[in-house]
């Protein structure tokens, strides 16, 4: 269980096969960090081209086709002060007739601080400079090589992961990913100091990080989206256009899930779901959408595993 | 301000300018029963036609087109024990391919105990029979009459309400309507002892129930959709097909009530909502779905109002 | 087979269960006119509520419940020449950040000539002014009384038809609509000059028309949707939103239609629907859109009906 | 303006910037050949892995981002006699509760009689054995690289062009595609000797093509959305999920087609397509669905282009 400490010096605006940047093993941990939306560093210089350029990819031995891969993230840390975010909630989420009355987009900036854990807007033009709300950091941008030879942009999202731009992906969760390529290669970035839901400015405030996590191979697993779990929940994604069909493949995927780990039929699992699931918006600006279906585990306890 | 004891002897399935079953001042406050979604009533006999059959309307004095109708639920109990649910999720939520695999469709029952707070499978067929969750009930579909003169069915929701079938719809909110008729005319209905998310197989815990709630008349309100306040929180209904669209809705009359009640411009409210919104998905069933977006009233007060 | 001649003093804008204006038998004729949209007659003089108020309810004896009322417009004909549309695509049926180049929402006037049989752009300011399309008469909304007791807004359209707003709906086509009420309770109104797929200006060419009709009582009919046949091709309608599922109501019924009507299992129809298919768009414009699913006859004369 | 006659012998299951396999000059011909969705060549061999196979990229000299890449088909004529459809309606396109009706999935066999102009159904289990429809021939994935470094799946489309399925692309059509890499990239393969609106079972008759297509560069182009022009119509398109989303692009793009051609502001442009633009629904099945917007040409006669 060795720990790498990784200094990108490429980024990548696609998910893909490509060259991995380090080949770790199945447990091993990674110290390394991820830079703005914009492609900016801790330093706030541009070192990358903007849409969410990622660190990695990240080789893991021993993923293969059919087996999930598993990231925990241990650590996700603002590295910066300044973050950024959208001003106005983006038109595709808005009534069609009142994006008529919108004025002109811009910019805003943050002060993020990591000692008292707050985001303050910085922004002498507007009328609520100082608004502060407290810090929550994530990952926004992760996942792995798609299938069939995909190049997958990351302003976007799918059965791989990808901008699923989630604002429960923090330190402490653990994600796992349906391996396509061999070492299932990894890629992150896209990290926010704080998110709504729904990511509905089109950002969340928008930073460098430093981040670290570990990677496990969970061999021949049956997943077909990508599933994360924390000490109180299971969640499954789904990732698409339109909302509702994101939700359908969440909540399918959830059943599945607990169909296979809690050895439940489907009607047993849906009696379950049916009055426990909670739905989580994660993004609903990205080309495709994000929905999360989730299920705490005190409701499961009473099942024999 | 009056309380009232009203026994309902007959129940509408559409949301219209029927005739009122009692006319109240602004301010007073009603106790009453509702029945289950089938027509059921607190000694389990089926008393009317099903579809959500609704108690009311309710004509409070005062209450004019242009104004809000702000219904306070001051206590929602179930009156008996069996409480039934379906037992399958319902195949417009689940991927179109998986729903091949869904066996025969049927209902199960659940025990209701007050006492306990709990609600508890009682299904001898079923592997989980026993599975108990806690009790936490709701009132499903309520509403005022529409606008131009329609009928709504009770199995849908609108501008007036209708059935949301939302899960924070408990004892303690207020929720405010749009009045389309003199008199507002509330009608109420369809209580749940419990429901998930999305009441994603089609019911939550169908029972009746005994409600006590207060209306009260807001004069020349601005609202276009219902909204709900607790302590915490203030939420904006959206109801319509498909659900982008519903959550287009939700969260451009949360920005209204914003700018409004908070004297904010539409970046300012924008720049809040980016960070601070919470959407939840109260039905994905129904013939138009409903989506809640929130902000906690903790995000405001740094806000002059 | 009588002729009735029905001259309208009231217009109705919901469908519903009103007190019919005229009782005639199954195979009657009616002779009657529709006032515009607005609740503009002949004369251009306003004499309802604007909103597609409805001629009529008819009531045709011996149409129960279960059975389909089909009707065969024999004339549709504009009866004054002023017509008027909007001049701007809806923000709905644009891309959202287009919206924002929008100008302002008017309202443009066209010469109707039923002699020459063409409709004329008569707008000073306009850079286009006498532009001019063929006349293609049709009837916007019309439909039945809806099941369940609801008052369904002449804005929208459902399983009893309604604001379909197609342009195929002209002279010489039946349309079969599912009854709900005794008698069926025909409504009709929103004639149309002319108009383009989708409606997307939220208008044909409205115009008040003079139409004729025949009713027909077709006993223990199974249709779900309203269906329409011309000489060329069987239609099926699916009323709803999104767009996507108002085409698989569309293609359902259709597949439906055939199975019943031409002997086929579900396979077969597929087989030979998936060759030869067609939709249209009739509006996605109201608060329902409508999809047309048609195969000509011409791909049904191989098989032994 | 030379002729190239191109024997492919390696096939892609994406577009993107893959090494060219000809360059040509602006102006130059192809006569070449397309294998089918799954491989099968004009000997009915699999060569290649299923998934709409590609043939090509074939590098334009002189096509730059930002101009269009017009490619015209000069003819599409299938080259074997056996095709092959799906023999189902995909769930999808299906209302929900309808899928669990559905029997199991197969394929079926065509006989493509090119002398004839016919294709027959040649399946002894069907009770339709024998069905027959004129041969229609069309290309149904084809288009050019994709912007920012993306590899885009041909199970589907994007602004790229890609798997449209529409069966409007036969010979002698025009298409547009806006280039985003230097040379444009042209691929095409998918052939189908008929297909329905929609392409509602999955598939159109699937066949291997002999195809002759012409490349033109169209310098300094705005054209976001692929276009299609025929001897009497202008289509755009648009490739997304939902449809109603696909609508939009496709509506758009059309609107600024008119603008930019035609010198006509957007109300003009508006009042025009408002009555004379005519939908397709190319397809349903595809992970993004295509929509066609169409004019007809003699629409624009009567203005001064």
């Amino acid at each position: 269980m060795a720990t790498h400490t990784f200094t990108p010096t490429k980024y990548h605006i696609t998910m893909a096969a490509h060259e991995p940047v380090l080949r770790i093993a199945d447990g091993d941990t990674v110290v390394t960090t991820t830079i703005d939306a914009r492609g900016g560093d801790a330093s706030d210089t541009i070192v990358a081209e903007r849409g969410n350029p990622q660190t990695g990819p990240f080789y893991v031995e021993g993923a293969e086709p059919g087996d999930a891969l598993a990231i925990t993230f241990d650590r996700i840390m603002p590295n910066r002060r300044r973050g950024f975010t959208g001003a106005l909630i983006a038109e595709r989420i808005l009534e069609p007739a009142f994006v008529r009355t919108l004025p002109p987009k811009r910019e805003v900036n943050w002060d993020v601080d990591v000692d008292k854990g707050t985001v303050t807007l910085t922004d002498e033009q507007s009328p609520i400079n100082g608004y502060t709300v407290p810090m929550v950091p994530m990952i926004g941008c992760f996942g792995v090589a798609p299938p069939r030879k995909q190049a997958i942009s990351t302003a976007t999202s799918y059965v791989n992961g990808g901008n699923m731009d989630y604002r429960g992906h923090v330190a402490g969760v653990t994600v796992y990913f349906p391996v396509a390529e061999p070492g299932g290669l990894f890629h992150l970035g896209d990290g926010h100091a704080v998110q709504g839901d729904g990511e509905i400015v089109g950002t969340g405030v928008e930073i460098s990080m430093d981040v670290q996590f570990t990677a496990r191979v969970v061999k021949n697993s049956n997943i077909i989206w990508p599933r994360t779990e924390n000490d109180v929940e299971l969640m499954a994604f789904g990732n698409a256009r339109p909302l509702d069909e994101a939700l359908q493949y969440a909540t399918t995927e959830l059943l599945r899930w607990l169909e296979a780990d809690y050895n439940l039929d489907t009607e047993s699992a849906s009696i379950i779901l049916g009055q426990t699931i909670e739905y989580e918006i994660a993004n609903v600006f990205d080309p495709a959408y994000t929905v999360v279906a989730k299920i705490r585990k005190s409701w499961l306890e009473q099942l024999a595993k």
